[in-house]
């Protein structure tokens, strides 16, 4: 028997999204966000809300990037989901990181952290359950130590952070339990 | 410098989520999706085909569970993935699983996997960019087993498996980092 625990949002693994964008200007400004998933092989889907800075520098200059928090970088992509870039006008500075214009959009690239994805606005969806930023991904950047000799990203050095909404803990995946298309296969045979 | 990998769905990590839905028999499925993302406190938006047998069930039934698949259960969460319920029948017997009708809405608990959302149909929202299910989260309910002496859910003791869409494995997070709106605070002090 299960025990109900009502309603809440009971979903694990979550990502710790760092949203990084210009504003008019051309300053920085960066965001945590945890609720995203992919919606197609080149598209992003952020639920942010729209009072963010960032959201605010989307509709502006309509691009960004998506980078993924990692494990040496904790401190400041915990800071970047505390503060706000409309309270705290120096927060991008405040963490001693840097940024990079992506070669293929407008839109800041932050150097600390291993892998970015490099969108252009594609939607704002908004309706009566959902507001979500829909990013189409352009190009992914990485650091050359986060990548398997295949030249693919491998999630043991990538060190990314892995958000818990239960507790609000930070998690890392250090362990590999099997293969996709592979763990189930047997049962595909039938008995 | 960072290398450019091309436009590819790189956010890690993707959560493996069992969305289950009876037919308009009562005859239960249930499809292996890593695309989704919690959009409010009580709403999950599933970015799942809308010719899946569940996609088809969920537009009948207007109801459905979303599972989060665990260690201990990797095969037959990886079969219900690579096995299409418009194909196989008898694709969730196939497993020797069993299911326990929600007392909240109108689809099945997998009673096998530790954690299940139990929603209603909000919305199915389509727009150029998004195909996406939304569901209204009425229930959560969980293995006592999971559960720390708060009752809240530890992701320590979750064994929840993790997807890696840049190589397709399956991971487990297996250390704790840090703590959210902690790790970064010394940084709202400034300098």
């Amino acid at each position: 028997m299960k025990k109900s625990l009502g309603a809440q949002p009971a979903l694990f693994p979550m990502p710790v999204l760092m949203i990084a964008a210009y504003d008019e200007n051309g300053k920085v400004n960066v965001m945590n966000a945890a609720w995203g998933t992919i919606c197609d092989m080149d598209k992003i889907a952020l639920i942010i809300d729209d009072e963010h800075k960032t959201t605010q520098n989307i509709r502006k200059v309509k691009a960004f990037t998506v980078s993924l928090a990692d494990k040496d970088h904790i401190a400041e992509a915990d800071f970047f989901g505390i503060a706000s870039g409309n309270k705290i006008n120096d927060k991008f500075e405040r963490t001693g990181f840097h940024a990079t214009k992506s070669s293929v959009v407008n839109a800041p690239i932050i150097d600390e952290f291993p892998v970015a994805m490099e969108c252009e606005l594609a939607e704002i969806v908004q309706t009566n359950n959902l507001f979500a930023v829909i990013g189409k991904i352009i190009n992914v950047s990485a650091d050359e130590k986060v990548l398997d000799e295949n030249g693919k990203i491998n999630p043991l050095k990538l060190n990314a952070l892995i958000f818990d909404q239960f507790q609000h803990g930070y998690y890392l995946a250090t362990e590999k339990a099997g293969q996709a298309w592979n763990a189930g296969k047997d049962l595909m045979k039938g008995k």
